[in-house]
């Protein structure tokens, strides 16, 4: 090879993949809404003062230019949302304590969809996320781990999400949660940023001790609730943007979430 | 020179090239958390219900295990908060509707603190914003735009951050805000995704049109109001992401805002 025709040939190729790695940084990002607005058809608790938007002004005014306002209300856990640390575990995180690092980070998305299909108290387990690793790899330290039960197709339908739509009535509920044996797994060995999904407790319904929360929460691990649209994100490769009303000594916050796509 | 000499020096370069931009595009990103806590001192509009923290529960419960709860209310429009804007504009984007990726871009901070001082009805005009431009270029399309006048310092003292203390007394209001010229500058001339700044409104305490809210409005870009450590940030190089709640038909909400510095 004549050395100008090489040199010639070598410096395209490192402008080819210089430019293709800058691209690969610099690239749009897409973002997905994985938050359910906040209205009079948002899934609260049975026992919780649900979501209500009072209205202050809506109109013109007398000096001749348009106003909205609100006042609003409701329990910190409903609807998309946090449980700090502090929800079930002394002396953790409260919500305007949780560091920025472990409410942006990179995520995956265990989907157990087709497991928890017709089987209301499904427990995701230890075992699904090995099966998840064998394809995808370790999870990192860190990461933000969202499992996909499929409950969210079922939203805003009270009955079918909780398994019941009476007022008060925790006695029936049925929808998926993270079994002990996972919630162990996922903070003690893989010592994960935080935790979602598409239900309304990381716990089961049928919980009565909320056994992942207290184990998620002693281990400093937020949890993320009620999420929306977990069907759009891949297994991995994407970012997790969790950003929760910053309620002084809070115990849970309404969340915005989004995952950023490159 | 020896062609193997050659091609190796020329590998190596490849090689260092490369992975200094993989490390600029993948470095440990640094977060600054710019928003207030609300709490009992969050300073609200003088006519505005506050917010306010009502605890459910405290402690170990009958079965064993800690758990903590509340309830919150408050008003739209106190704290750090987003004015979307059908605040102030008929038609325009209520909070739910206000695109992602007008809440998450790259960002400028424009300090006004050394011209606002000892002056508190200082009005933010077109011209700092070109004397901005002179040293750091065009502000570009779908920025971010950030205005620090020093007012954040005066917080959670309420006279001197409102220039009034008395609950519903907006005669005596004294603060910094967007002059028109500047509102129609951002929003026609610049066509910015989103402003704000580090006191309790857009407009200045005087105003009494609320001119800066009605352009922007108008113009559909969003107000950022009541940020925090504004005195962190560089003129540029950073990106704002910033999450409101996601309140259904909201006027504006509270806002979690974060800049992220590579």
């Amino acid at each position: 090879m004549n050395p100008f025709c090489f040199r010639y040939s070598l410096f395209t190729l490192v402008l080819v993949i210089c430019s293709t790695i800058s691209d690969l940084a610099w690239a749009e990002k897409r973002y997905i809404d994985l938050t359910h607005p906040f209205d009079q058809s948002t899934i609260y608790w049975p026992t919780s003062r649900p979501f209500q938007l009072d209205e202050v002004h809506k109109g013109k005014t007398d000096s001749g230019f348009w106003y909205e306002a609100n006042n609003f209300s409701g329990a910190e856990h409903g609807g998309t949302h946090i449980d700090a640390p502090s929800h079930f575990a002394k002396g953790r995180w409260r919500v305007d304590e949780i560091p920025l690092n472990r409410l942006i980070a990179p995520g995956i998305l265990l989907d157990v969809s087709h497991k928890a299909e017709g089987h209301p108290d499904y427990l995701i387990t230890e075992n699904d996320f090995l099966e998840w690793e064998k394809i995808h790899g370790t999870i990192p330290e860190g990461s933000i781990v969202l499992v996909r039960t499929g409950w969210e197709n079922f939203w805003p339908d009270k009955r079918k999400y909780l398994g019941s739509d009476k007022p008060g009535d925790t006695a029936h509920l049925h929808f998926p949660g993270f079994g002990s044996d996972a919630a162990l797994f996922l903070s003690q060995r893989r010592k994960v940023g935080a935790v979602g999904l598409d239900t309304a407790s990381l716990d089961f319904g049928q919980s009565k001790n909320y056994k992942a929360h207290q184990i998620f929460g002693e281990a400093n691990i937020s949890g993320f609730e009620n999420l929306h649209r977990l069907a759009k994100l891949p297994p991995k490769g994407f970012r997790i943007i969790a950003l929760p009303m910053k309620i002084g000594g809070g115990s849970g916050a309404p969340l915005r979430i989004v995952a950023e796509i490159e």
